[in-house]
């Protein structure tokens, strides 16, 4: 799973890292996204990769949740999400992931409720508690097991969505090279939250 | 859905907090469990509310993630999930919850990983990137729609759960009372998070 921010919470960088992690794509400018459009697969599919958006994917099994922050402002809170198969795989600490793995990234901005702290400001006094919950929606990524159509990469396809669509090539084309440093767990830096 | 910071979180409190927000459940010391616990509708059921853990939640579909930050070093990362009858509720915006809506809260500690802020670091010079995920778990909480049983708490029954064993009469007295002020949402204080 990966990192990323949009150009607007990045300046002139687009993030994708993936995470716990990692995966660090950056495109250069939004400007790219037009030049290399023709590049992409298909027009909702990732260049590179080819990969498309999986139908239900917001229904899938909670893998863990994350915070990133950064310069800028940037401070996003995450989710992820795995398809049966994935989800199978990580309960059972089962590496690598069987094809058929399909991993999720949901990241949003962060954002807090002047209301919601009220609240907790009344209940415990003194206690200094403040909440942040998932606003608008940044973007979405994913990584999709197929050893021999994605042998180049680690047996991964990759893919970043914003608003629908994908990211343009410079950004895929950074996604396995950084998360080659996550090989030794297949790729995946994300762990299994445990159940409460 | 709630607050929640063990008594090890948070001193000399228990806190268990609707959330975005809020209920807020203070139990004064540890000791309260031992003498309450007689009070317990069960061995493995809330006191008051009589709710059991529902089998299988930690399958159910995302509502959405918060952060909990507090004195203390208390700090934490937070998923909401619903069972189907309160995931479709939340989609249609549909209020008052149905009978049979459950909404599960996962807490865990909130840690970070050296080695992840390092990939980041590399990957993104500058960026001032810092990456956190869910570690150990520290509690499960729940809020079970039932508008005839539980007609004296605006329809919800609550439920605290530490290592799989209920939280005591003090902090389930609370529940209610700090959920009263989203009234005008149902009691349930999270807004279920965009697809994006």
């Amino acid at each position: 799973m990966t990192f990323h921010g949009t150009a607007q919470a990045l300046g002139a960088f687009g993030v994708c890292a993936a995470i716990a992690v990692c995966t660090l794509c950056i495109t250069k400018s939004p400007a790219q996204s037009t030049k290399e459009g023709r590049l992409q697969a298909g027009s909702g599919a990732s260049p590179i990769y080819g990969v498309t958006i999986p139908p239900g994917y917001r229904d899938w099994h909670l893998i863990s949740v994350k915070q990133l922050i950064g310069g800028a402002g940037l401070k996003q809170l995450r989710a992820q999400l795995g398809n049966d198969i994935a989800i199978k795989a990580f309960r059972e600490g089962k590496l690598p992931f069987p094809d058929g793995s399909i991993i999720a990234a949901l990241h949003w901005k962060e954002v807090s409720s002047h209301a919601d702290n009220k609240v907790l400001a009344e209940g415990f006094p003194g206690a200094g508690l403040q909440s942040s919950f998932a606003g608008d929606a940044v973007n979405v990524q994913f990584m999709v097991k197929d050893s021999k159509k994605y042998a180049a990469s680690g047996g991964w396809g990759f893919a970043d969505f914003t608003n629908g669509k994908p990211g343009d090539l410079a950004l895929h084309a950074k996604c396995f090279p950084c998360h080659e440093p996550g090989k030794d767990r297949d790729y995946v830096f994300t762990h299994y939250a445990p159940t409460p």
